[in-house]
């Protein structure tokens, strides 16, 4: 198995793009990347993305963005696993560039969500969950969510309040990310007073339906320095699943996948939570903040709200979260969410997150979430000295 | 790069299965390829699909038969590439055990077609065309297909009755295919009569709608006698590009992806097409099966009716082609039969492929096509001495 580095990133802004087919958002991205790394061709291509059917009537998202990228000929597959479709696209990357099928990869996560209705939106994102046992039920994506919330508060005797500090740190980190859809802060009394969405989940829990894309290039870390020399090792790269249907679970408000992707992560990268500097989490919905929080190893059960509440979630704390913002700021065009949760983890230990640089920032981790938990990608990066 | 061989195989009869949910399907070829195997246990699964959100409301496929199958925790992911999805699971799960990243894999390929009105199934299968360029003017899947047999019979002078043969070989050969959907024979005469879909295009030069899956087990040759003395080896495993827009290609009755895809398997195989002793091709329509035997170098450029006139896809001719009935007979369920291809050339390797085992076979290709030619996936299989 061979190391493999991100030799190049980039992104396009997260946003309502009507303007702008999921083909033009995909290049934009590649291209961006391409430039990023000096390269102008590569051996593979992998596209995540999880609704292009239901929402752009496209599947074939491989050959597609091959095809618009100039890239005819090259190998080329789209990768979806829900929200988690972008970094599950890095991992069948990574695994082609470490085993030696490719020497230059690229990988690119790209959603478009907003050309539809909003009730089709949430009947698409609901095929994140299980259609015949919970979805033929009734339930949404964002209500499955809320019943986790419920119950979290419920359990550990938390109020709505308490979660505040989830999005008020993703809006004022945002404010400095140039890619962020939401880029202003936002106070404590805002996020009480939004609107509902489906109790105890309201406007400021959730991350927002938008378009975007953003895009890596791999190669072995011992080519890297003929590309760049500000390449980002990839330290670990780690897929685990669980149930689809949250009440499969022996404990809801526990992440196993979560758990279990992270463990394999650290193991690969031999390191310990505590020596990760920066964690880029799925805050989907605030509740999923905690949850990941806790089976990543960063707090204990029903201790993550807590980590919140006592500043520790930011730039200034023990373990930063979402320093660009996260999917709440950012924006969450979920099949691109994994691939912009490793260019921001990347933009930091390249010493390039601008007012939001993390001083001696060495690894940091990302987590890019499937349903409600079912898909976990853990990736952790390294700065190469 | 390690050598890596199929232990495993395992499929459900292609039909309208009505009573059987797509993660049942799925299901059921696992199981079948896991016992076949012998194992109880894999490192990952990669489930080729399309249409899982389209016609059954599910994403998120990875998961979801991990979860089914009993294989929680699992790394899982579902690869899309239109047609070619279910050969392209099998290319990444080759590409995981090459590489050193995992030694047991599962790879399924499912398709469940039949539950949707045949108006939707048709609208989600021209998602494998250009969503923008093509299909909004009006273009469905068999109506390209039929602009490309309609332009190959002018160039060549062939009448639509020279194509009879591709489907008279194909239904024959399903006769004795007892997991195929027509497992009957058809006269010339029948085909000729058959009802008009998209001239030329009658119902017999093209295959059906239906349900199916299929599974291998894939491991490192060198630890495949431990579970088999039935291993088959896979000798290349290659995925090729072409544009996606039928227009866009400098010349339409030669699927340049086809011919890349070929060439990459035959160099890495390092053998020729001569050596090649059956060929499990796409024939998605009659037209394809044409385009796919020039593009593969098994005939010159317009000479594939002719091969077919001269009974040379028979199995008694120079390259047999779809062997157990191919997408005509057996059936297309359009994610799976990447893998039902693979698995029938595992039959005939292993020398299981009852009344139609064809003598001494010790090299088969199989070439699974997404769209009209944009990604096409070969894999080329040896029998173990």
């Amino acid at each position: 198995m061979r190391d493999v580095s991100i030799i190049g990133i980039g992104q396009t802004k997260v946003g309502e793009h009507w303007d702008t087919s999921i083909r033009h958002l995909a290049w934009y991205a590649v291209q961006a990347a391409m430039k990023d790394a000096g390269i102008e061709r590569a051996d593979a291509l992998y596209v995540g993305n999880m609704l292009s059917g239901e929402l752009s009537g496209q599947e074939h998202l491989g050959a597609l963005v091959a095809d618009f990228a100039g890239l005819q000929g090259i190998e080329a597959v789209k990768i979806e696993a829900a929200c988690a479709s972008g970094a599950a696209a890095l991992r069948m990357g990574y695994i082609a560039v470490a085993g030696g099928m490719a020497d230059v990869v690229i990988v690119v996560g790209v959603e478009k969500m907003t050309d539809r209705p909003g009730p089709e939106v949430t009947s698409a994102l609901a095929m994140a969950a299980d259609a015949d046992y919970e979805v033929l039920h009734g339930v949404s994506f964002v209500a499955l969510n809320a019943l986790l919330m419920q119950r979290y508060m419920h359990e550990y005797g938390y109020a709505h309040e308490d979660f505040a500090p989830f999005a008020v740190n993703a809006h004022r980190n945002a404010v400095h990310n140039p890619y962020a859809m939401f880029p202003f802060p936002i106070t404590r009394e805002r996020f009480l007073a939004a609107r509902m969405i489906a109790s105890p989940i309201n406007l400021l829990d959730s991350s927002p339906i938008c378009d975007g894309a953003a895009a890596v290039i791999l190669c072995p870390t011992e080519q890297a320095r003929a590309y760049t020399d500000k390449a980002v090792r990839i330290a670990a790269s780690a897929i685990a699943t669980d149930t689809v249907a949250v009440h499969d679970r022996r404990d809801p408000l526990f992440l196993e996948g979560a758990a279990l992707s992270a463990r394999r992560a650290y193991k690969q990268a031999g390191v310990t939570p505590q020596e990760i500097d920066f964690f880029e989490l799925h805050d989907a919905f605030t509740i999923m903040s905690a949850l990941s929080l806790e089976a990543a190893g960063f707090a204990e059960r029903g201790q993550g709200v807590r980590l919140a509440l006592e500043g520790e979630i930011t730039l200034e704390g023990r373990i930063p979260i979402c320093t660009m913002g996260g999917l709440k700021a950012r924006g969450h065009p979920v099949g691109a969410t994994g691939v912009y949760q490793v260019v921001e983890a990347a933009l930091q230990l390249r010493g390039e997150a601008g007012p939001n640089q993390l001083p001696n920032a060495r690894l940091g981790m990302t987590q890019n979430i499937g349903g409600s938990g079912a898909t976990v990608v853990t990736h952790i990066l390294e700065r190469l000295a």
